[in-house]
């Protein structure tokens, strides 16, 4: 392997040589931001996860060296996210109880499995897969995920027990338990709440007063649900709220996590497989798109199928490190791109930030409440809910709205697995139904130009005894047998045609089953003394077109555009009158 | 409903009413010749299916009466088939043991699923599915199904007990048993083999050299088989074969069957469900093929959609008169073309003949050698195994041969259901990954003409300050991601360029996904100081476009034509050369 391979594998190798005192300040100060930012969000996405708190910050420090190493965006930051979060939940709690071990080894497995079929896609260059998942089935998964994350944290405001396999069950339970509701326990989940709220947009202008710039007031800002942190475990701790029912988070092993190799022999490890494909593609979809959008406001690039092979780094590395399934977060890597980072070491800084919380942090945990984490988990996922897209979609075309639907639906009734599963499909049968049953048009020349359109839209010139016909899709098996019949349905209402024209600029490809109905439409005119003409026939098709029996036996001409073709059929017919005894009569 | 209304839903309606005695007695004589040659293959399949043998004579009757009433096509005749009958013995086989009454129970419940589910398909109007499935499919499924069927069916010329369920254990089970193979059996089935081979090829020209007429020893030759029951029959009656460890059909009962609700409590019908769907579709489309075929040689047409509801009747009548999954074969309805039929009052006839054959004959066919019948089998699904096919794809395009290998060899390794569902798969997943990545041509114009073609292709005029990419395809979400990185890495590869014509002639689509994406080309190359345009966009698309900021925002124009386009661009940039002040410098 050359150098130039290996630093496409490597991405470190590239932006490390470049690297000087200047952009180690910028990449120091972003990672300073980002692990105060990082520490509640890590403790929070845990607590969404079922896992203990711990776990979030082992989850935000390999797997950022990891991706560091092989990741091609220079602002991605990497760790736990809200939907994956939720995903692994489901995941393993299929499997296990949470708080048992065999949840918590679940989790690692999950990561591990998750990785290495991240890093398999990426081997095998299978990148282009995402492109399935199309805008309204993301925009539909998000905000459904974010609907149902926010009301299961609720019952961690209220104090109380409620659980639910999809939105409807939740929300019964936490009707149930409603009567059961800790009032002191509102009473510290709900200022925070309403605190963390305003710290969104309401912080940054108060700091601003104090002479802040704005971009330092922006940073600062975003530290702010760390006062929300140390506010309520001193409360808690002061007022010995947990004496009078407010959940704490409780001891946490302090110190960095052991490196493991996770249980293989896991017998879940089956049930697991399709969990952590889910989670893989989802994890990668939204991870590059962040990384996409960065990337591009930098004039930089990110390389999708190299993107797998970091992310399947970062997994792997969580799941030897006490860590679960993470990947490129939205808020986190906007944070880092916007404190200045420059390259993935700011994240590796970040790492270490996080490592020193998780040895001198972890004993003042003992008092944060869990109203206080899932306040901080509500807020940031209010963030992803966004209707916009029904409206949007409503008005663009039906089929993206149904697509939006389909998938915002079937994720709150069964989950965001399934959800995406449906929504995915939906989008590509809509899209499969539609070229199934093309557009076509019958065309004539604009008058003045060699150009055809529509006759039904433009005022064009046509000739009684042609018919252009414009099929404006490919033509494969799932469309072969409707473009037959309406061409049939076209000649018989229309008499005196002597000339068939298929225009085919729209056609990208003729497949086998395209290609029999094609030599039987030829057949069937030639019965009945019609020429079946091809014209503007592209070159990929023409080359596939040339050898076959089809063009040998085709009646007519195949013409390098629609205007040579009406031409030379008019110039044609027109010599034919001229001479008054036929050439095939003598 | 008016009468038109009725007549649709009743094509008996139509054909009924121009009835007459000439058309009569060409139906007579078809409906003969067609139950002389439908017995033994009623049979035979009945005991492809694992059945006994008079159900495949029950199957041969009623079905023909309901879809006289209900179907389309004036000469399809329907009844059991290989296919079809394989696919029934693999359903019912999984939940019941041959022979048994529970078997017999689930192969009613099967015909009558199956109807429901026909019935219903025609209702929603959803005989388009049936598109889906490409000719390499078919062609794939059908000579492995030949396959395995000959397979399946020569223990019963070895006399010896072989089963498998897919192709490697049947043979491997054949293999082992080969030892007990019965000799007399052997006697009887290889000369019925052979003369059987003989009847399809060198039976007619002996009875034309007796002074028959070509057709009418066309038509006799086809109930050649008969000949064959009966020799045999009567050699086992005669050498008393039974005692020599031939097996013979046995005890028939004799009449008409009885009707009966299949009975719906049996709990196999959700394990037959699924079977019944792909038993359906693939009867379906075997049907209507064989239906438009026929239908096109006398300029008639049939309607796919009450084909379903024509089949669907059929299937039901089946389930509630002893038979079992039936659809339109095509040996039969070509013998029944030929033979002359004219309505499908030939069918009803036909129904009357086997109905005949049920009360008066069935006593004779306790003789009946099952090699025989097994040999009727192999002869006759032997015709259905071609090859040509991998070689013509092979030659064609490498998407149709993976479709048509991938179908071939996962129906030989795991039966006729998993074999199409994997073909139709995989053919989508072809056809999906081909409009995923699609073809785009930088394009100049054709000199002397308004025509653009490829630069690569065609000695073409281009521009430098102009790109003029043509897409060759609809821009929807799998592939919009890779439309953008293309016209980024053209326009960063020609320095120089002012103007982007996206020539919009294949694009027939864009979906919301793809619009976002054209929102983030437009406002880059806007940021490089690009014009980006659009030229040909034809009038479905441009009535989405219209209302959108995309349009709003779009830093150049749609041009009607792409000729039209440049010409303006070369204008207007002329001009600008020839004022020495731009006017946005005053």
């Amino acid at each position: 392997m050359n150098l130039t391979a290996l630093k496409n594998y490597l991405p470190i190798l590239t932006w490390a040589k470049e690297y000087d005192r200047e952009v180690l300040f910028s990449d120091l100060l972003a990672a300073l931001i980002v692990t105060i930012m990082l520490i509640p969000q890590s403790l929070a996405y845990a607590l969404l996860a079922g896992l203990p708190p711990q776990m979030g910050l082992y989850a935000s420090m390999l797997p950022l060296v990891a991706y560091g190493v092989f990741g091609t965006s220079r602002t991605l930051s990497v760790g736990p996210v809200a939907v994956v979060s939720l995903m692994t939940a489901s995941a393993i709690g299929h499997i296990a109880s949470a708080g048992s071990v065999s949840y918590i080894e679940a989790a690692l497995l999950l990561a591990f499995l998750s990785g290495m079929f991240l890093l398999g896609m990426g081997i095998l260059r299978m990148g282009f897969l995402a492109n399935f998942l199309s805008h309204p089935v993301i925009a539909g998964f998000i905000t459904a995920s974010g609907i149902i994350i926010a009301f299961s944290q609720l019952k961690h405001i209220l104090g109380i027990k409620a659980d639910g396999e999809n939105l409807f069950a939740l929300l019964h339970s936490l009707y149930e338990s409603l009567g059961t509701t800790n009032l002191t326990t509102v009473a510290v989940g709900l200022p925070t709440l309403i605190f963390l709220f305003w710290v969104r947009s309401g912080l940054k202008p108060v700091l601003m007063r104090t002479g802040l710039s704005d971009k330092a007031a922006g940073m600062l800002a975003k530290t702010g649900p760390v006062l929300g942190i140390i506010a309520t475990s001193y409360a808690a701790y002061y007022f010995d709220l947990g004496s009078r029912g407010v959940v704490l988070v409780g001891e946490v092993p302090t110190g960095l996590p052991s490196f493991q190799m996770p249980k293989l022999g896991h017998d879940a490890w089956r049930e697991l497989m399709m969990s952590a494909v889910f989670i893989s593609i989802i994890g990668f979809v939204e991870s590059v798109s962040v990384g996409h959008t960065l990337a591009a406001k930098r004039r930089q690039r990110i390389t999708p199928n190299q993107e797998l092979i970091g992310l399947g780094a970062a997994n792997i590395a969580a799941s030897f490190s006490g860590g679960y399934p993470v990947t490129g977060g939205f808020a986190r890597s906007v944070v880092n791109f916007d404190a200045g980072a420059v390259t993935p070491a700011a994240g590796m800084f970040t790492a270490v930030g996080i490592g020193a919380a998780a040895m001198y942090f972890t004993p003042y945990l003992a008092f944060l409440p869990k109203a206080t984490l899932a306040a901080t988990i509500i807020v940031a996922v209010l963030s992803l809910v966004d209707f916009s897209i029904l409206k949007k979609s409503w008005g663009y075309a039906r089929s993206d709205f149904i697509a939006v639907m389909t998938t915002l639906l079937v994720t709150l009734l069964l989950g965001v697995e399934t959800g995406v599963a449906c929504g995915v499909f939906a989008s590509l049968a809509l899209h499969l139904y539609k070229t199934s049953v093309p557009h076509m048009a019958v065309v004539g020349e604009v008058p003045g130009t060699e150009h055809y359109r529509n006759i039904n839209r433009h005022k064009v010139i046509t000739h009684s005894n042609i018919l252009s016909l414009r099929i404006d899709e490919s033509l494969y098996f799932a469309n072969a047998g409707f473009i037959e019949d309406r061409i049939y349905e076209l000649v018989d209402a229309n008499a005196g045609i002597q000339h068939v024209i298929l225009m085919c600029t729209a056609v990208n490809e003729v497949d086998l089953s395209a290609l029999e109905v094609l030599e039987s439409i030829n057949l069937r005119l030639k019965d009945s003394g019609i020429e079946l003409h091809l014209s503007e026939v592209k070159g990929p098709v023409m080359d596939v077109l040339a050898h076959t029996e089809f063009i040998k036996h085709l009646s007519g001409h195949v013409f390098l555009s629609h205007h040579l073709g009406v031409q030379s059929i008019v110039t044609a017919s027109e010599e034919k009158k001229v001479s008054s005894t036929p050439s095939w009569d003598i």
